[in-house]
């Protein structure tokens, strides 16, 4: 997939820089923010941090391709033969999606065991999930490779989705009352901002979204996805965190 | 040993390009966490940060070195002349096998002269290990020096794997029964991963693991391996470190 034009090119590398200032902006803020929160929740936010800072590392390195893959002489977009690579977007879901997961998980502080299993069992899903498509990514536009894979890989996203509403909303329930309504829209907003992910994956089967336009729309959706599922998602979860640790007061402070 | 098509150049670019990112956010990992773990955990903690922060400086330069030995133009893959650089991967071992030993054992926190006595022993077989299987690799594919070298280098591997199980094994059946589990877990993590290296080491002679797809699959084997044995090991090392830290309790946090 390419794009043809030069305002395509640059409109997706100037989301692509967006995307770099705002993932850096969000891991110093989240890790200046840890030592605000009670040490119980300082993991979750280190985590959070974490998870925009892998998302720094990769769109320093989509910059990067996307700029090797093209260049614009006297206002003509040339393609340069280097090939862009999307699998960084892959790479990065397969460690974030599951980071995020995590996240959710540790800022609800659940009985140790129940964190631990669902940790374990949601970030196996995400990582499956994520694994799954890649085949189906990588063969091409539509065929039949891309079909297969992307529904093989919707199994782990329903299970996820499903795991989110039913397993973890009843343990969202038992969350106390001042943050109940952000630790629901915290949920709310991943499942809504991954929503993109398979609208894209699937959009070539229904859509005649070919050339440069498609290209160019889909790479930026996915920045504003990211953009979403990470950096806002972590601020909600930081929100939480800091309620938690001023309900929970000077008892959460000293315990650790 | 080269790779000799653009997708199996990509696969290993890809797994180099995952081990930067998730050592990267390991050592992040690590080194916060340090601060949650009582005092006489953190020397622990600080080298496993140690240990992915090492490998993280080699996976960048084999990051490097992977990108200039080759280049990809209008989707054919040219090799450039450059030489990959295969000994990062030894300087790195050579530093951070002995290091994984010492976490181990820091962790246990078994007297202080049995931590010195199995620190040094088991570190300097690590050293030997690492230092005598190189001759072997840089003399090339199957000959009687790599053959030698190679088994030479296994007597300080069976040393270590025979001291983990029994004279640490002794050890570990002292640690406090909430962590007692983990601590062999770890172990076993350790020996489990390790074997991908003699495996690679001694598979010439075997089977015909030549051409691109060998290359491809050693290359991204040894990255998932040191994933393994470092960052996974560490969050093992981690958890330990917490779990004996509550269990030690306020006494623990203030000893320092």
């Amino acid at each position: 997939m390419e794009v043809t034009t030069v305002g395509q090119y640059q409109l997706v590398y100037n989301a692509i820089s967006f995307g770099i200032a705002a993932f850096a902006a969000a891991t110093v803020f989240f890790w200046f923010g840890r030592s605000q929160v009670a040490p119980q929740y300082r993991t979750a936010i280190t985590i959070t941090g974490l998870v925009t800072f892998i998302a720094l590392y990769h769109y320093l390195r989509i910059f990067e391709s996307w700029s090797a893959a093209y260049k614009v002489e006297n206002g003509v977009l040339i393609p340069t033969g280097v090939p862009f690579n999307d699998a960084y977007r892959y790479v990065d879901w397969l460690l974030t999606v599951p980071l995020l997961l995590v996240e959710l998980i540790l800022v609800m502080r659940l009985p140790p065991n129940e964190t631990l299993s669902k940790s374990l069992r949601l970030s196996i899903a995400a990582a499956l999930m994520i694994a799954l498509g890649y085949p189906g990514e990588v063969s091409g536009g539509i065929n039949t490779a891309r079909l297969i894979w992307g529904l093989i890989s919707t199994v782990p996203f329903v299970y996820i989705v499903y795991n989110l509403y039913v397993g973890l909303g009843e343990s969202i329930s038992r969350q106390p009352e001042n943050v109940r309504g952000l630790v629901r829209l915290a949920r709310d907003v991943t499942v809504f901002s991954w929503l993109f992910y398979p609208i894209v994956y699937f959009a070539p089967f229904v859509l005649p979204v070919t050339g440069g336009t498609a290209t160019a729309v889909i790479q930026t959706g996915y920045t504003i996805a990211d953009l979403t599922s990470k950096a806002i998602f972590g601020l909600l979860i930081y929100a939480i965190a800091v309620r938690k640790s001023e309900a929970e007061g000077a008892r959460g402070l000293t315990s650790a």
